[in-house]
């Protein structure tokens, strides 16, 4: 489905996130990942898990049942599952058979997010997780922290196709974050095999106006943006404000902060999206919860109002390709990539 | 469609619950019924009639149309048909030919129900509405009243199985009107061509928590819970309790009650579901109005929510089948086998 | 779809209503019309334009963007539009390709109305718009207003054929505007390869309810009701009050006026209704903004219940067609010719 060929929707094989670490506790949590119902939740000696969201008797849904220490109990016909997925107790028979169970995901807590594998448990390789040093979560001195889930009624990739293609500052976000600057500075580029980096280096540059606005910085900035597409749901930003060359202090670090951003498939249509931020200043990262909340509106109203009109159209006509979609392209063509090397591997297996 | 062969939906040739009887007056009533609009009212001499609820004409809602006498006339543009569904009167034309006309259904008024045949009139055979005695309904000093009618946005199937297996009232239902016995108990099981019974005794057993609660029972009981599936869509319950064997009094009954579930399609994915009920003791039974809202509360979540997961899900994966599951897969193929018969008719006829 | 032939929805090539002109401002207003999004906004000199309302790079509604002098600004990334759609500039690149643009729509100001041509703007013959005349827009002496705009969840031809059958004014609107009479009274037809006119002579006849109840009227009167269906989407109605035949001042003109539907398809079920009207009585029209309010819910209503049968019926069974139903029938015709003529066009084209 759009933008990818007719049949192709996300790679399961792949890290994507499921949840804020501290979204997770005691009580069962419900989350639609890759049009699967899943629940998470954190076992008595504290480790997270996520299981398959539907009881396999008769679909109910199991976030909406019952914890009886660390198994679920299916809050229609009380079957048992454990933190496994392993069938435990069938309340109207005495045995079990062995091959009773939902699935279990692999599960990792890794920085402020907990990572799922909805795909082939076996190949789910703790390595592929983005590199936390490379993301910037381990900076020292920066404090990080978790700051908004929304459930947004469009499909992932446009998220993803917003944030590989940052020209949208100035505009989507001209009165906060961008200027035209974002959009008229040339993109540098690094492509790996497991990201794609994109970096705009702005010299002498005015600040955008939350900058201005607040009071934090003045006159000409050299400025650091950024995004790292973390194949196949994570972007990790970065914004470095510095006074401007030929300036006094030229150089001087003004402001610094990493954000992150996560974007993982919920339904066919819809999307789980996560934000998260850290800076040296931790007054400054409280203080961007509040003002970067209609930031992140402009995003998801974006993604809304260009999902109902994909979904009414008949067909939808050829995108125009700028130049500057380049890295969007990229990160397209590694999703499908992916995509088309599942459908090859189910091919092949059949 | 599920839990059913593709292109089977519902039997139409089997007498459905259209309304309760105190449901139908004078005014026009819509309800759709296996995926048809109805009208139902009551003559000027106090029949019940039902007939089709989309005029011919241009397919305006004829439930929300005029009484003329014992006529509708069409909300639009006054076409009138009287209460056998013949057009008698076109506004715009001297003389109405005889064939026009909008289907007239089958409906008889039985115990607390209307019943409507929404198949062949010719096969409408009235020996096939569940008899009285057997659902319980005319037991000396029962009284019988209806509670609710819902509209429930799921498939009536989810609302059979839920009442072809009881092994859920100690899970669904464990704060109020069941036990983890409900499910632990075997059950007994009569089939014939008309109905499936099932029967529960439960002995020397604690009483459900509403018992509890209410100081109606104390010590240990026998109790007896069962359900009959009149096909297609009726349930006819029996709940009696007694002083468990071996305490003093023992056998003496504590409580007796009679619960009627009507399950009739609405639409393809949702449902006209009527409760009522009857006890010995009438102000436990106006009592239990109040008390039970919760109850169907739960069965009507647990439709609604799996009616969601298998509409979303792009294929359902085949279910568990437990033991408990015999009456339920009875139950389903009974219906089958009336589409199937239907069918095969339909296509002997072409 | 229905009631047209499978495949065929509505005609591109020919003028629909966009907006009252009074609508258009410097303000973006968005639109659907014919199932793609259009955007209205009158230019600096004045002048009303209509275009494209999704931005061919990533579908963001362009309605839902920045005006930069008469050009559009993408609310997104910055693409912007002149008001013939051509692209004038793009935040990231020096130059712009001159292939890139939107559609631009033919839009033409007459009467109270903006009129846009959907389809193939070569063939945008501005004569294919109403005659002023024709539609008694000119009348000297007649004050005219536009009264509603109303988006209506319901395919367009159900509102067509509810003004190419008046019969129903005595029906649906008898508590206002009509009398049995509408429908028994015998119609006069009058077609022409841009029009139907359809007319009623009613002779000695009693006044509609709302002229009695607000004392307009008294006694028998003389009244011609009527309605022209310019295709593909426009409706001039007329309505003149004289004393009867055989009563003093018999013939004299108590109440006219001269009503506009236009009926310009949204989406393939929704429609855009705008409804203005006009009398030598300035104070009567004024006076009718309040009173036909409830007439119009009454037109909407039905579409919007048709619309919810037609939608769930598996199948729609075939119409009662009577004799009343001529001018719809010759109404539906004209649309389906168009359709099945562009069609053709399209074909030999490929």
């Amino acid at each position: 489905m759009y933008p990818f060929t007719p049949g192709s929707y996300a790679p399961a094989n792949g890290w994507y996130v499921a949840a804020f670490c501290n979204e997770i506790g005691e009580e069962l949590l419900s989350r639609w990942i890759l049009n699967q119902p899943v629940v998470l939740y954190r076992k008595g000696d504290g480790t997270a898990v996520a299981v398959e969201g539907r009881c396999p008797h008769r679909h109910y849904p199991l976030g909406a049942s019952k914890r009886v220490g660390d198994a679920i109990q299916c809050g229609y016909h009380g079957i048992t599952f454990d933190a496994g997925g392993k069938c435990t107790f069938v309340p109207s028979q005495q045995t079990v058979p062995g091959v009773y169970g939902i699935r279990a995901y692999p599960l990792v807590e890794r920085g402020l997010w907990a990572w799922i594998w909805p795909g082939d448990p076996d190949k789910a390789d703790e390595s592929l997780i983005p590199d936390m040093t490379e993301i910037g979560y381990d900076l020292p001195g920066y404090y990080a922290r978790p700051f908004y889930y929304h459930h947004v009624e469009g499909r992932y990739q446009l998220l993803n196709d917003n944030l590989l293609d940052l020209t949208h500052l100035g505009y989507l976000h001209a009165s906060s974050i961008g200027t035209p600057d974002d959009a008229a500075t040339p993109e540098e580029r690094e492509v790996t095999d497991r990201y794609i980096r994109s970096r705009r280096y702005m010299r002498n540059t005015p600040p955008p106006p939350v900058m201005q606005e607040r009071g934090w910085v003045e006159g000409p900035i050299d400025r650091i943006s950024g995004m790292d597409f973390h194949f196949p749901g994570f972007h990790a930003g970065i914004g470095d404000v510095r006074v401007a060359e030929g300036q006094p202090r030229a150089g001087a670090l003004l402001r610094s902060s990493r954000v992150w951003h996560a974007v993982t498939p919920a339904t066919k249509t819809t999307t789980n999206y996560f934000f998260g931020m850290a800076s040296p200043d931790r007054d400054s990262v409280d203080d961007a919860v509040e003002y970067l909340k209609p930031v992140l509106a402009e995003d998801i109203f974006a993604t809304v109002e260009i999902e109902k009109i994909i979904t009414t159209l008949d067909e939808l006509p050829s995108e125009l390709m700028l130049k500057s979609d380049g890295t969007a392209v990229l990160g397209r063509r590694a999703l499908q990539r992916m995509m088309d090397a599942e459908r090859a591997e189910r091919e092949a297996a059949q």
